[in-house]
């Protein structure tokens, strides 16, 4: 009789092993540390282990939990001030951005990542500069990170339409600097449980040099390289007038692109372009709801997908989605698609449901650890109720509903216990390494002075917000 | 001194009164009865009443409940099983729909209501006929109700594709029948609760007679009615079979379409058409996620309002959209037609508010009793947690974030309160007039019969989702 530390029974449980969803009914998952185990028979695990902790999960819906692939948990407090407007960056960001000192940044994180957390997300894929904040809540509170550190050569200020941005050499090195820092102090931290990625912004961004420079550094380093790519016609006019190519051409004759580089967007690629990356066996990141709200547009993950690309999904930022809340990313996934390609059978729920779990593993690289439910990968587990209105009435004749509703009509609320490598980190809805009261009130404090900093900026500016708040419309 | 029923302290608050939103900070509602009596300044207000209850709502935004245009809450007990599919009605509906009984049907309609409720709804827009049962259970809970009746002359059975109705004079007489004696019981009930609206199915669906028939009964009766329009290219179909004619040219001809008459979808109309119809005063009932999920189409909702039309926002039923939630068909709203005119400025979170609450009340001709907070207005208001995740932080200056988020981060559980017609229906999250774990008990008894019943033909039918099941991805 082995002695482990927790073991689950489950009714209904997905996997997500094998080119489907995985189903399983009446198992029990065996989970010692950090690892699965064993999953069987509920008599067969028992005659094998005991545990300290076992949960009765037979009236929950369990399967892996979430992977975000792309996010800007810093931007958590500044939610719900940049949409419906015409220039996000300049006329919904900026004002608010530039007035964002590191701790606000930090106290954004930490509401972004909570909130991730409380619907069902065990993987956080986050992209920024200043990062530290950030990752030390993660290594916390004990969820799994995939973290990308921003590296550009472009000086962080108001460009006015077709300006060239203006590079600067000391402060790519900074960036490189804390690039460097942060993957050697957290790489690979607590049996890989963080993952150090070099985050290029985009080849807008960076000079010619510090482009190859990150690649070969992330080559060295064994990493990967997490780039917006494509991103959208901001980009693509920087790179027409800089070097009069667009991104992926140039970026492909540089031997750019390979397994190891991550493509976050591909808004602005054309069906050539994507099928040159998918070749490269380059992975995607899809942010629907992001680029939807901020651009109008459905990027091409269906095209990606017909070239046999792997496409992970995304919640990109609050201000400009506005939630970190992978139910709403499968959903929109599904029916953005359903739209782009006037198809209801497109993109089906249980496709979205891949590109939320395994396939964004795959896309992040980091599927040898995490995206399904298997002996000898991490447990990265999630429970969702399924005595909810929204998960009600459950079928299992003749077709189970349970993923469509869980795609289609879960919000996230219905996510009762997330367990991150092992450890419950919420349990029965509330979070038991996070103080959630505490990070509420931190990040209001800070978006109480970042509002007051941002308001000359904002009004000079006088977009679509500042408008709508003179005609009574906010 | 005046002793009334409810006083209510706010901080923020939208009124939805005026063109905009209607924001008033720091304000007291004064609630008799039913009745919104007074809304001022807190010191007025404790001056010239005292109440029996009194709530300290300023950590809550407080608005006015949600009005759900368009419900098919009997398909409740239905959840899931119709989506990624490529003939909604007969590989989806058909083989459920056809072994559900009444009773299964006020059953799912409670678990629709319920859920609905639970999500702000205050207005159930309901449509379908055997519609006692969502009545009484309207009734007895207290909600507000807006319900169309169905009336049809053509038999329910399976269609082969192309194959014309069949018109049934007995069927017919029956489902008008029901129409009647369902207006004599509930219409105008309890001061103007319940709403009886005729409910012709569509165009294609009634006899000519017919449709001349109930168009007089519902002017003689001085209601409206609620009518799919242009529903999609089944309906056209039909009708260019039957009549060598489209709908709309037919129903105009009729003398149809006048500011009694609701449209509901229009998926399916010409611009002109839609020009046609609103300059006629109909208001139009736009179902997002039911129309993007089943059909890949987004409604010319945007065309209609350029031709100065009303449109209120519905939900449509749970085998397809799957779930009752009007934050999920604001925000839905607000993108789907960002990405259908490749905009990020057109459909801005207010003004899908506005389709959720006024501008639904006005389209279903209940403005002068709900839609906004308002002196002599029914007390449909709702409270939602701005102390959570989703809603936070929140921004009073240089912009407040508050409706943005409510529309773009918001999903539903963040409602505190219910109030509807002056009832405290649910608070502090539970229901105080429904058995939520009755419900949702009774609705899974009856899902497990119509499961087993339903068996036979969709296995026949041998449609996507029974594909899905036989290669594991359900």
């Amino acid at each position: 009789m082995k002695h482990i530390s927790l073991i689950i029974h489950t009714k209904h449980m997905y996997t997500l092993q094998g080119s489907g969803v995985g189903y399983e009914f009446g198992k029990t998952l065996a989970i010692d540390g950090s690892k699965i185990v064993a999953i069987g028979n509920s008599d067969d695990i028992l005659s094998e282990y005991t545990a300290y902790k076992i949960i009765d999960a037979t009236d929950k819906l369990v399967l892996p939990g979430f992977i975000d692939g792309h996010m800007h948990t810093g931007h958590g407090v500044l939610r719900g001030v940049a949409q419906d407007i015409n220039n996000w960056m300049h006329e919904g960001m900026a004002p608010f951005e530039t007035v964002r000192s590191s701790q606000a940044k930090t106290a954004g994180s930490e509401l972004a990542i909570a909130e991730a957390v409380l619907n069902g997300t065990t993987t956080i894929g986050d992209d920024g500069s200043d990062m530290l904040g950030a990752l030390q809540f993660i290594d916390k509170i004990g969820v799994r990170g995939n973290v990308s550190v921003r590296v550009r050569s472009a000086l962080i200020k108001t460009y006015k339409d077709g300006e060239l941005y203006v590079f600067d050499e000391n402060y790519a090195k900074k960036t490189l600097d804390e690039a460097l820092a942060l993957f050697n102090q957290f790489h690979n931290k607590d049996g890989e449980r963080i993952k150090i990625r070099f985050g290029p912004q985009g080849a807008d961004f960076l000079d010619l040099e510090l482009l190859e420079k990150v690649k070969r550094l992330a080559q060295e380093r064994k990493t990967k390289i997490h780039m917006h790519l494509a991103q959208g016609i901001r980009e693509s006019k920087q790179m027409l007038l800089r070097y009069q190519r667009r991104t992926i051409p140039m970026l492909d004759e540089m031997g750019y692109f390979d397994k190891d580089f991550i493509g976050i967007h591909l808004t602005d690629a054309t069906d050539e372009e994507v099928q040159v990356v998918a070749k490269r066996n380059i992975s995607m990141i899809l942010c629907s709801n992001s680029i939807g709200l901020i651009n109008g547009q459905v990027p091409p993950a269906v095209e990606f997908i017909k070239n046999a690309g792997v496409v992970g999904l995304g919640s990109d930022q609050a201000p400009g989605n506005n939630c970190h809340n992978m139910f709403a990313e499968m959903k929109s996934t599904a029916v953005f698609n359903k739209i782009k390609y006037s198809s209801s059978t497109i993109m089906p729920a249980w496709q979205t449901l891949r590109m939320a779990t395994i396939d964004c593993a795959k896309a992040l690289g980091i599927d040898s650890l995490t995206g399904s439910l298997e002996e000898g990968k991490s447990a990265d587990i999630i429970f969702v109720d399924l005595n909810t209105p929204s998960m009600c009435p459950v079928y299992t004749t003749p077709m189970r509903n349970i993923i469509p509703n869980l795609v289609y009509s879960a919000r996230g609320n219905e996510v009762n216990t997330v367990i991150a490598n092992g450890k419950i980190i919420v349990e029965n809805r509330v979070p038991l390494t996070f103080e959630l009261q505490e990070i509420l009130a931190n990040a209001q404090g800070y978006a109480d002075q970042i509002g007051v900093k941002a308001a000359k900026v904002f009004n000079e500016i006088n977009g679509m917000n500042a408008r709508y708040m003179k005609e009574g419309k906010l």
